[in-house]
């Protein structure tokens, strides 16, 4: 697992279309087209083929309760992200993985993205020292 | 040698404060605190401890060209941001390699941010096929 946390004062992201590489992606049903918030942590995602989930699913939401304190941010955005290591889950234990992590992180606001999606994105992120952190389990 | 390679519509930073660590750090002189461009490739660049600078930067010009071919994007933004490893090279080498990866991008508008501060981010990234890419050599 590899995840990219950013302190942001602006998020968006929009669906345009399913993915369809890998070959092996198994898109969610859309339920929701459009996600946006102003203040969120935003937690990029790339969950990976060697990744204990049970292990590492309370690892990483440990981090992001961490960032939310430092911060004061309570919204958390969970964003499926295929792009931080070229050794990817299957989309079975993707999706596993973020409603496990959704669990843990109950007491706060959470913006779950969809997972198998072309999206745009916008992030507005602050400049403040520990504005961008990098976490690998 | 990690990269996030972006297709932008808006791109922004600002530099807040220079940046105190890893301890090693040095950063450069500021010439300029504000970095703005509407269409843009924003390449993310982490350069580690292990790389052959030589080797590396061509390759990773290659894949901005091809990228910029792609989309027909040619302002080019070269960001250090150093968080994509925890294995990071020396700041002498990273500014050697922002100096290499500008002169071999030098038949395409680039704008180089400063190696060194802690700066705001604005992306705003595109949603077709292919509008992330993520480099390793």
């Amino acid at each position: 697992m590899k995840s990219l946390l950013l302190s942001c004062k602006n998020f968006n992201s929009k669906i345009k279309k399913l993915a369809t590489r890998p070959a092996s992606v198994i898109p969610e049903p859309i339920k929701q087209k459009i996600y946006q918030t102003d203040k969120a942590i935003v937690a990029l995602v790339t969950v990976e083929d060697t990744d204990d989930i049970y292990e590492t699913v309370p690892k990483l939401a440990k981090e992001i309760k961490i960032f939310s304190n430092d911060t004061q941010i309570k919204t958390i955005v969970l964003f499926p992200f295929g792009h931080l290591s070229n050794n990817l889950a299957s989309s079975e234990d993707t999706i596993i993985f973020f409603n496990l992590l959704e669990k843990e992180l109950s007491d706060y606001e959470t913006i779950r993205v969809h997972f198998g999606s072309h999206k745009s994105l916008l992030l507005d992120i602050h400049g403040h020292k520990g504005n961008v952190r990098f976490r690998e389990f």
